[in-house]
């Protein structure tokens, strides 16, 4: 018989490893590394199953948080997470709760906050690991159903719940829902990357939620829901073409119902017709009538090649769910309070197959400092990520722009700059490649880098020419002044030395001037009960001739009235006014009102001008 | 029949998730985010793999990597990695190379490269979605066995091994050892984050391995083996108790075959003898004769209270295999040459129940820039670290630490410091606590940051020291460069002046000067082939009185040679001598050889001195 090897000896220590004990083992992995960042993981998980659980449901989330610190141990705290939302039935709660893995959002290609079938799971492995103690899990599906309370581990090494208790019981006062109940090992704090941030975060991008967080020294903090309609439901889509990997095309063609390769590609990808699959077959060299099973790898090489050259339709949008301008602002609104903010919002794009989006914002000036690195917040399907900056696709980003360009302190050209602004990034993905299922950084993707600068660029663009305006104006109201100040006395004096009558300097002033000055300013009033935002702006001719132009202003979507004079049309987002006659010296005054805002969600003009001569201070041209 | 609701609609969405499936779509998780990231990440699994096989195996690696470009394909290439290793044995190749979560290494406490059992299984995988392609994998266990040459892809649903291809084959030339053959899409670069940086990495810190790398361009390059011993093989260790978690000290509690509470505190942890478990047993009010089956969660809860405030030495070292002295400063050298370089290894010390240490090694001066960052080299297990900088413990203990005391820019205190300096920090553990299966960042694990602040700290000190020992050093030179110019002038020119005898000035200096100055030279040359590094160290008594002292330099782990006069001891790394009588204005010599060293292992003298009266200048108190 043959003496063993070392490699028999090496083969006897070769074991299968189940997926909870390797998680058990490795719970940093899933964002349990020190005290009160596992304490906020576990209620980030519960809470995003909730939104998640309403928005399949299509009910508005009702979110009760709470936190409480158990009898006798200072470093132990139960988290407690109640919604009203579906409920899960009672064969899927052991699953649901007790299985890594396991979930319905992974195989779907639409945008969610949970994806992984991981997190909640996660946390109750992490529940028993720190305190030995099980978690407990209510649920009622209707009004007509019981509601089942369950009490469970999970076995690490099947990976499987180990249900302690099962209970039928009456949840009184409640028709449908879901309640949580873990026990951990925790750190309970304020402050920066605290269970108050996050919810704070969570409740500004999710305004059609009502969430309450109990503290663990009794204090009840309410976030209101502030929109009665649920966001726009994701759609689910199929794969989008573009950056597909070929293994898993091969999969796809091999796996397929389709009898004939151009069915196949209109059938199981979006945006393609088939007039888009014949391109990609003609450029790719293959018959159009071949059976997809029959592709060979290089036949799927040359089509992946053709899809890049072939024209295909961006993604559609409605399997993403973007924030928005307005939520952006009140997202950065929220930390400080500033005149400058823009925000963008850039068309769908590809990476990998995978539709995704980029929003941004910055904000700048106020209270920040401009000694300090900049604050930079960062959302992914709208869920604020509160650790792992600096790993982060987003903070990468950032770090690699030029922005000594936009008037911001950067030693090298690269490195967070310093200056006195906050920026919000937000990544909305059908799935998003986070760099561990810990979900607090996004992985280097180069399209995604490309568009988080693409982004930021649009906003320190404006904000480079808002500072140029600003300070523009800035001159031209200093040399206004003085010359208000100097011509009149010098008028008045002469006048009088000659005994003559103070002559009209408004020509002197024009042509020392020789601008059209355009400045506005903006009121807020709670009229009757309704919210009244109201604009003026003043457009001045301070030059000799005669002028006209056209002037636009952006407007948020929301109701326009009492605008005057009658604007020549409010369209895409503007209000147009064609200014025909303006003379030297006079003045037009512009007013609207901006209904149903809030106080701070329109604090500044953005005007622009076209078909004007000389120069406008004030207005940018269009 | 009652009617769905929506929670049984959202049921039958629920579905299990397999590993496989997992990371085929998560695969940015694993380190495969862009291509010449996955290029190296591929190469890194399969060099890690064969390193750990042949120090199992207890056998000198000979490993040899080649890149291959694809004929007709820019973007694709075959990683070939071949050891002469102990080989895998058949029955094992489909699950090794075709199955995540499977290894040897997961459950063994002990420092090892791999620890997670997914690392080459996720590369085939990657392998085979950006390809289609198959990988190929040789293996040999014995001379007298024959080879298996093996096609296989992973079936990603069932998480197994789909061997395409089996061959019984002659490995001609070959005993024993694997080959694999990975084709993949990715990018070969040089420079940062390089194939070729990682395998020269490597090389330095595994002088026992010899390298070969073979690029795409045809370019042979060999990273010779420059020790014959294998390093101290890592033992296999029993958990330490300290910051066990709770929930898996109870399950030991549950499964032990111990039937009373000290034996199975003594048998199943490592450092707790029969004495240590009765202090804990008592300090927790337990019975030290119950049966461990029986403890409560409460009961476990005291003990680990307990285990926090008994005495339990430290784990034992031999689970850990540090890097070193000798071979942190090569890593460092191999980046720039400079005088100063002081390395630290920290006694080893326990997080969550496991043991670690780190060993730290900072450069400066030389060609750096002291307007850059200071560069960061980081490793983890032996392993060096390429990617993931921002999102690393190591990367935050350095931007957390206050440099500005050691003489950094470091504006506000915070973030990575300015200055002409480069770091190396090394984590050993019997399970690095990474961020992600990708392994590439370390997890914010409170102790593991503490004690890298702790090493970079004692080399910022000696630093500091260094820098005023320098500055110092360079005053009194300069001083008695004026002192030697200008006394001997004054004297001539005065004894020529009164027409009398040039005075000895020698008294004159030493009033002056008053110091005792320590100076010192290192020359590195081969004699007979033998690597010498000679040292000479000047002791001059530059004061009035007579002088005594003793003399301490420190030495590596090295033979001493021919060190005169003669010393007084050579004991815990420090030749001592005592200098009994040294007059004014005389100097004494002290010399000795260090054998075996490279050139540049050796570059400064680090002397200190004890029992001296008066100022010493080149030497710091012991």
């Amino acid at each position: 018989m043959a003496s063993k090897t070392i490699a028999d000896e090496l083969a006897k220590k070769q074991k299968e490893i189940s997926v909870a004990e390797f998680f058990e083992k490795n719970k940093h992995i899933l964002g349990f590394d020190n005290p009160s960042r596992s304490l906020l993981v576990c209620v980030k998980e519960a809470v995003d199953n909730s939104l998640d659980a309403c928005e399949e449901a299509n009910m508005l989330p009702d979110i009760a948080v709470e936190v409480r610190q158990v009898q006798g141990h200072e470093d132990e705290y139960t988290v407690l997470v109640e919604d009203n939302g579906p409920g899960i039935v009672k064969n899927q709660m052991g699953k649901v709760f007790g299985k890594l893995l396991y979930g319905s959002r992974f195989h779907a290609i639409r945008q969610s906050r949970g994806q992984q079938g991981i997190g909640i799971s996660a946390a109750v492995m992490y529940g028993q690991i720190s305190t030995g103690k099980a978690t407990r899990i209510l649920s009622k599906i209707s009004p007509d159903e019981p509601a089942y309370d369950v009490e469970l581990i999970i076995d690490t090494k099947k990976n499987e719940a180990d249900v302690k208790k099962m209970e039928v019981i009456l949840w009184e006062g409640k028709d449908h829902g879901t309640r949580v109940e873990i026990t951990l090992i925790g750190k309970y704090k304020r402050g920066k990357a605290s269970v108050y941030d996050y919810m704070k975060s969570t409740s500004i991008v999710n305004p059609h939620a009502l969430f309450t967080l109990k503290e663990p020294d009794g204090t009840l903090n309410t976030f209101d829901r502030v929109a009665d309609q649920m966001p726009k439901k994701c759609e689910e889509i199929k794969p989008h073409p573009l950056g597909i990997e070929l293994g898993t095309f091969l999969n796809m063609c091999r796996s397929t119902q389709s009898y004939k390769l151009t069915s196949f590609l209109v059938n199981e990808f979006s945006r393609v017709s088939y007039r888009t699959a014949r391109d990609i077959t003609e450029a790719a060299g293959v018959s159009e009538n071949m059976k997809p099973q029959d592709v060979t790898i290089e036949q799927a090489r040359s089509m992946l090649e053709a899809i890049k050259n072939v024209k295909i339709m961006a993604p559609p949008t409605d399997c993403l769910s973007p924030i928005g301008d307005m939520l952006i602002r009140k997202g950065l609104r929220k930390e400080i309070d500033s005149k400058f903010c823009y925000t963008v919002t850039r068309e769908p794009k590809v990476f990998g197959g995978t539709p995704f989006l980029v929003e941004a914002g910055l904000v700048y000036g106020g209270e920040l400092d401009p000694q300090e690195p900049i604050r930079i917040l960062r959302f992914a399907n709208r869920v604020p990520l509160m650790f792992q900056q600096g790993g982060c696709a987003m903070t990468h980003a950032i770090e690699e722009m030029n922005w000594r360009n936009y008037g911001f302190e950067q030693p090298g050209g690269s490195g967070i700059p310093r200056g006195p602004a906050m920026v919000l990034v937000h990544i909305a993905a059908t799935n998003v490649p986070f760099t561990s299922e810990a979900k607090e950084a996004v992985a280097d993707v180069p399209e995604l880098i490309g568009e988080v600068q693409n982004a930021l660029k649009d906003c320190a663009r404006r904000l480079k020419t808002h500072i140029n305006k600003r300070e523009k104006l800035t001159k031209v109201r200093e040399k206004y002044d003085i010359i208000q100040k100097i011509l009149p006395e010098i008028a008045n004096k002469t006048a009088k030395m000659l005994n003559l009558p103070v002559p009209n300097i408004d020509n002197v002033i024009t042509q020392i001037m020789n601008i059209i000055h355009v400045d506005s300013k903006v009121e807020y009033a709670k009229v009757n009960d309704q919210s009244v935002t109201s604009v003026e702006i003043w457009v001045t001719n301070y030059t000799p001739q005669e002028r006209s132009m056209v002037l636009l202003c952006r407007v948020p979507d929301t109701l326009v009235a009492k605008a005057s004079p009658t604007p020549s049309k409010i369209e895409g987002g503007f209000i147009h006014w064609d200014l025909k006659t303006l003379e030297p010296s006079k003045r037009i005054i512009l007013r609207f009102d901006l209904m149903g805002l809030e106080r701070g969600d329109y604090e500044d003009t953005e005007l622009y001008y076209s078909r004007a001569k000389g120069e406008v201070v004030g207005a940018d041209p269009a």
